[in-house]
């Protein structure tokens, strides 16, 4: 049998938590999800002003980073057609489900990848921000509790 | 009426084998997929730890080289915008289950195709090269049928 | 942080080979469609003669039993117009990948949902008593392990 | 290596005609589709006032009685909610592609199925009246050539 580990809901909270603050200050309403290792929605909060295809993408952001085990952004690169190592046409699989904007990454706990963050409504490189702070959060969390 | 050769359960099992053995070679547990020469799926494999994206895509691939008779990096390559001979949108086409990322490839015999095997979850080039064992696989054992 | 038990690969085959077993009984040649606890594929099979639509079938039945943590039968009989425990219309969601048809089972260690089998392509009482199969095979795994 | 019998363009057009002509009889423009064993569209018509729906329909139907090995009008009785056999929820699955209504038939040789029609515009009971003139096509090509 496999052990998983996978975030829970205290964590997914404190995660959001961390993007909305960023969003705030960025003055951008966002669109943030997160999921499990699976990709599977475990939390999502739509701030108010938030878009509505930003609900889809942000889950599509969040699924493609855990699955992938990478950014978006990075996919982004590789999907550009001819690069060398070439998943030009991954954004368009799995019923356009895969979502290479910038804006998801992949959560990790001792190196294994145990959900994802993906963030949507403002520019790539804003929702990237929030996301991240999302992440940070999460890590900020972890060592607290470690210590 | 048409005769149609066709894969069966025994040596997709075979193919199966080929490619895995080449995936703990490279230390990246993938998803493989065989289909017949409709593109219908006769078995999968997720490797322990091999990404759920590549679920459907490891199936998209085999589908997409079964039925269109090519490798699916040479796909991609006709697919890049511009290309003389040009597939661009193609990797849109079927609600998106057109694979073009490298890795999945046609499997014959004399001449005509009765498969196509996927693999997903590593680089395209890691992912094509297990899909090459699994077509070396198969080939190996009609040889050794034959002798 | 959730800790998760999942499937892997080794007793995937075990189940599947159960249910190849009791399907060559039967003399239906069936599909056969092991999933993880979050419904994701990990394997699959179409013993020669398995039809198409099973294919899809199979793999729904799995993910419905895992999701639902239920026999697809019993989702069935809670699906019917006007019962009690009224479900009618689940068999519609998720774009028709909830399947309500007899021969998915959820696979259990400890109590806790760890997997599921979905079998199609014979009558719903068959693809049950290979999905039956498929699952004693996996208890008599466990049990020689624990002995 | 399996040996498949599959439905050849020119059997098609046989059935395809069969079907014609016992529409023109009804006075209902029909949509008639004849598919392979794997369910893959082989010939396509619609007559000059065929419906617009049953375009897809006609599809779903011939693939359903390929893929089910059963008369569509067959599987709509099974899934009757709470029949004994129940097969409640097959017509919504595989993304509705799934048709139990009327008008679906396989086509048959030695046993085997290879091929289906489905016919679409009519009442149910119309339109496998015209699926069944295409299936009396056949055998009657089929008996001619044997002779």
């Amino acid at each position: 049998m496999l052990i998983i580990n996978r975030l829970n809901q205290v964590e997914a909270k404190f995660i959001i938590e961390g993007a909305v603050i960023k969003a705030n200050k960025l003055g951008v309403p966002m669109c943030i999800s997160v999921v499990d290792e699976s990709g599977s929605l475990i939390a999502f909060e739509r701030m108010d002003g938030g878009k509505i295809h930003s609900i889809t993408l942000s889950q599509d952001k969040a699924f493609t980073a855990a699955s992938s085990r990478k950014a978006t952004h990075e996919v982004n690169q590789a999907c550009i057609p001819g690069h060398e190592n070439n998943l030009f046409g991954i954004h368009t699989a799995l019923g356009g489900r895969m979502c290479i904007i910038g804006g998801g990454l992949p959560i990790s706990f001792e190196g294994k990848v145990i959900g994802g963050i993906g963030v949507s409504s403002g520019t790539p490189k804003q929702d990237l921000a929030c996301a991240q702070a999302g992440v940070d959060s999460f890590n900020r969390m972890l060592s607290q509790a470690a210590s």
